[in-house]
């Protein structure tokens, strides 16, 4: 059942770990299934070099575990509430990628400052609000999932495929695993970039003029796109 | 003699190297054998390329070497005073590793700044104080553990798995060499995220939620932990 | 057709790779034919491991492409107007390698701070002004390379064979593909260390001294340079 | 003739390689022969993957290259200088590191922050003058050998066995190559070290307890050393 899924599920963990957004187990990747009924997502605590497409779960989108002998992910109803919110997403990739992760850490947007960032997210990559003691206490993952749908309010999740959670680390989307990885590795560099420039300049600035921006973005993204083949 | 703890504890050296935590020869894993009447240590200065099971060094907590053709890290008695001090320890870790080293020789505890520290130490990472000309000349291995245990007073050896040595670098333990090692490259990793955090913000802050440390720590450790298999 | 210049451009774009200066598909190398009439290019959004000699795309120099499967990379306009405009390059490489490009995005001239960048660039690695919305709506690309060689006035290409695009990243050249990458390192390699200076004396300098400036780059350059064999 | 010598400089301009230190062809590592009467270095601009033992170069004590097809490195002359000048050292180690170079660049000395440093370097890494024009014009090379040897006055280059030439690179060394190549790999965590250091402090300190620094360095160094084997 579902198992090409599993095997495309199971390349973008690997993929995850190869461009070095992994340490550790704190990652993971999941995709939705083709019949947009349930979502494959990694096991939990299981390192990367232990990692087969069997291990993947299937999980449906009221949160059951479907068929398998594995605990998904301690993050799984996160990705839940984020594929039941936003309509055309197809994967999520979670990480502590070093400077995304700062950026969640010091609770700060990324705001674009050159063409690499509006290559792939059309504006700030935002940042959710930190959860109240009640929140957590009530559900920490669901509620996870919620404050960033919260906060993608008036945002385009497929212009902006990226979120930063306060203190805590990215989530990421596209509409496959294999595009939410290819994001996840964007991030992470323009994040790097970002704090850079700002040892440059003093500032997380200058930001790139808005018609260089909506041009670059619109240069790979929409149907007047002309990158690629 | 202990031929199984020898195995691990080389595996664990050679993990160490691999996870890029040691440069030259600057790091060392050991690990009390299973009766707890002694532990395996590196051998002192042979390089991490040349290391061998046979080659690792068996010292009782008297600070013995028990049948061994190699002298044991010069760090061995900093290795025995945690062991005999902190009873649920099973491994230690000495590294160099270069995030984790500027924070001690800054002399500054790293803060919970986010939930991957919070993953695996409930609170800030502790810094001990400098030791005094008198205590190095006496014994410096030895008062080198003496300092940390007087630092760990009051705080759980479970909870925060790691100390920075002012002025030295960090040691880190676990139940096991293996956990050892992993704590030791989640150090690493929080000391850079969190001296990329106050480059972003100025400070080392914000900190963490406490409810939200609680929260996380609580997900991974103790009897309702719910992350891993 | 010009098979030999096909097999060196996808080398070139291997080695860029292999260098850690492309994440993703982001950069791009070409190079001249040896008649001058065409360059040859990467194809557009292709993975770099997917790459092969046959899949490199002849441009002529009037914009055209001579007999190819595929579209060729999306800056082609920009390396078209590089080689009318300057007469002794035979390649040029774009990157968005994370050093150079935040000097980009700061928008900030990389200074001659130390020997490294004096035996490549004789004198500041210089930026261009921004593009307006005008510039951009007639044409983002050929307006790329016009602001480039607008910049470039006065300075020889030879002896500055790079340029930071504002807010975007940069542009780099050479007698041919293989020394255009060759310059790309160095840039990268100098950018970082301008950035490290920085941080070390808070400003950008202290500026090396002309005289050493001199010395250094004719050591490798021009007809009295005696390194190499 | 020489001909393990000729292999160890080999091998040891692969290591400096191997270690990360060399960027392009930015580094060369050279020995002393067994008699002391020459020594062998790498070619000049030879890129390290097509080094073998037979291109190293045999230079004299005078200058003179002897028996060679090849030019010896452009930084002969410095090398040479170190020899003639200081009696016990066997190896001698350029590079541009990124970190050690950035100090360069900076004009700032390392001090010893830590005991990563005292275990190698008795104090700080000295900084040379800049290089008068005149001394650039009449002996760029020997005059480089000349400042360092004039930094070195009432040093000992055995216990402090780095420089860093102003606005240039370190020049390192030590008895043999393998342990000039040894105290580069140092140099450059060090130097790496205290930046971040400096980060987290907004100084170059605090610096080493000056009988921590004692203690550490002969731990490893002398007649009452007893780390290693």
């Amino acid at each position: 059942m579902y198992e090409k899924t599993k095997q495309r599920v199971y390349e973008s963990n690997i993929a995850l770990a190869e461009k070095n957004l992994v340490i550790l187990t704190w990652g993971n990747v999941s995709e939705l299934t083709p019949d947009g009924k349930a979502f494959v997502i990694k096991p939990s605590g299981v390192s990367y070099d232990e990692l087969s497409p069997e291990k993947m779960v299937i999980v449906n989108l009221d949160g059951h575990v479907i068929e398998s002998d594995y605990r998904p992910s301690s993050d799984t109803e996160t990705h839940r509430i984020l594929y039941q919110s936003f309509d055309k997403i197809g994967g999520i990739v979670h990480t502590h990628s070093l400077y995304a992760t700062s950026f969640a850490q010091a609770r700060v947007e990324i705001p674009c400052l050159g063409t690499t960032h509006a290559d792939h997210f059309i504006g700030n990559v935002p940042l959710t609000r930190a959860l109240s003691k009640q929140e957590i206490e009530e559900g920490y993952e669901v509620n996870t999932g919620r404050v960033i749908v919260e906060r993608m309010t008036q945002i385009d999740p497929e212009a902006i495929p990226a979120v930063l959670v306060a203190g805590h680390a990215p989530f990421v989307w596209g509409e496959n695993s294999k595009k939410a990885v290819t994001n996840a590795v964007a991030l992470e560099a323009i994040a790097q970039m970002a704090l850079q420039t700002k040892q440059l300049t003093g500032q997380l600035g200058p930001v790139l003029e808005s018609y260089v921006l909506q041009k670059h973005y619109t240069r790979k993204h929409g149907k007047n796109a002309y990158y690629g083949q």
